[in-house]
């Protein structure tokens, strides 16, 4: 048999774009480090998000949307976030036929727009816990771009939340990323993660405490597949998320923020793929039983078996999952 | 009783923005022309993509998702569509701390982009018909921007579909006409849409012939719902989309593209509210039911009611929808 897969033992990067090929999962975009996710790659991600969004919405949380453009002052106002994302920022000069008075910001993360809202719709402690999330893109400029890796536009979540206490956004961190990721990657992607904390230097930026979920892949490299950040009251002093408490006290809120991405595509792939291809567990696969007909003739039964099986493996994930 | 909102026989405009913010459905955003999707205006949005998803879904297309960013030099290639869109287009010129040697636009639409990559992924007439559709976010510069009837970023849906034939791409944007788009506006939404074709002034750049939904608003005005178009061989031309025919001939495809947005939630909010605030169809409201308690001693009788209420309004959903 011709070989269609560089063998991962050879040169694991290579079979892990042989394999995005092969499968037909995504392409390179146009634009240095953007992709273009293809159908049999989006059908994965669309599973992910379902059962993730459930988890997210099991925890309380809300969806929403923030936009796309943020002005370029508003990541000033945060010392470490603004030093962490400014090599990363693609910005907008020119829009409608005219050079913008201020220059804008594409979105890399959401937290300095969720900020400026939250301080607007947060009055009294009755207002605590808020809890949001949204499903978007973010885009950060990559220098070596990886498909689902590291892209420099990607797809992902990115949860907000604001607290009356320290403690409640901490447990609220906690809560996500072990109800939320922990549980996806365990129970639906079939990945085991070690679950802990960053180091002062990993941390996200404008953090005081960063908590991941990490995946080994099978070239025996740690692959970064969620984070929960306890922001302090960093972005509160910021954007002035504030609050009248019972006592009518006006107190700073404590707010945290945690995402997971279509990087979580790319982890799959890399934990459970082998010389012969994908390998896609079954809550996740988008095709489930493929019976190849070599004769024309048995087309039909083929069919038949097909489905069949489609039908046995169904019934059994769900039975597994009860 | 003080009056909360201007009634709409007064100002039909300024009852549409004061319905919105008394009802907490969106904000504007900071950068002009942008919208900030609040929890309550997100959650009929997310009813009517479910609703929508598996509409399209049902007519075969797929889901994808193509890149943001889009090469400036895509757009020159269809004369049109350059004309129709040079004067809403936002322009990245830095990313990364640099200034870019080729800006790229941030995608107005995508025929562009899909267009390149259905010229590499079709090669026979076996691969056709491709029938593509993506969920994303889309900017055109608006100098007149209204909450969800316009504005400078919005959430939509986008379907882009290539066929060997003029007659089949034709049948396929009528079928997405009615058995998507007008089937969710009438059976979802509970709006009466008037089906028909734009006059050529009004068709999408680069279309030869633009179907439409059009809804009547309570202040007698009609709103454009939802649009389909066949862009005959114009986008084929110009990207090269082609295959080769049973026969062996080299054939240019012939493609089609549509869309709806969360222009339809505008429109939601403009045929069914009235002087009393918003009305939602009971498919798409994420609050059936709700019992104000004023006495604090009843509170508990007060969610038992609701409670039964919600389930009765459930059920009668189900049961109207058979």
């Amino acid at each position: 048999m011709a070989r269609v897969l560089t063998p991962q033992a050879e040169d694991f990067p290579r079979w892990y774009q042989d394999v995005i090929a092969k499968a037909e999962l995504a392409d390179n975009g146009p634009v240095r480090g953007t992709m273009v996710i293809r159908p049999y790659g989006y059908a994965i991600w669309e599973r992910m998000q379902a059962e993730m969004d459930a988890r997210i919405k099991a925890a309380g949380a809300q969806n929403a949307y923030f936009p796309l453009f943020i002005p370029e002052s508003y990541f000033r106002r945060e010392a470490e976030h603004v030093e962490g994302f400014s090599p990363e920022l693609a910005v907008v000069t020119h829009a409608g036929g005219k050079e913008l008075e201020e220059p804008v910001v594409v979105r890399p993360t959401s937290e300095t727009v969720v900020g400026e809202f939250m301080a607007k719709w947060i009055q009294s402690y009755r207002d605590l816990p808020l809890l949001l999330n949204q499903w978007a893109n973010v885009v950060r400029w990559e220098l070596r771009p990886r498909i689902f890796l590291r892209t420099s536009e990607f797809l992902w979540q990115e949860g907000h939340t604001a607290h009356a206490t320290m403690d409640d956004a901490r447990a609220y961190a906690l809560r996500i990323l072990h109800a939320a990721y922990e549980d996806l990657m365990v129970s639906v992607l079939a990945i085991p993660v070690l679950v802990g904390r960053k180091t002062a230097r990993e941390r996200f930026a404008g953090a005081v405490n960063t908590l991941c979920c990490e995946a080994m892949t099978r070239d025996g490299k740690a692959l970064q597949m969620g984070t929960t950040h306890e922001l302090g009251q960093n972005f509160a002093r910021a954007f002035d998320i504030a609050y009248s408490s019972a006592e009518g006290q006006r107190e700073l809120a404590w707010t945290t923020s945690w995402g997971t991405s279509t990087r979580m595509v790319g982890g799959l792939i890399m934990v459970h793929g082998d010389d012969d291809g994908l390998r896609v567990p079954p809550v996740l696969a988008p095709i489930q039983v493929v019976v190849m007909a070599v004769k024309p003739e048995v087309a039909d039964a083929a069919h038949r078996i097909a489905a069949q099986l489609g039908a046995w493996v169904s019934n059994l994930n769900r039975w597994f999952r009860q």
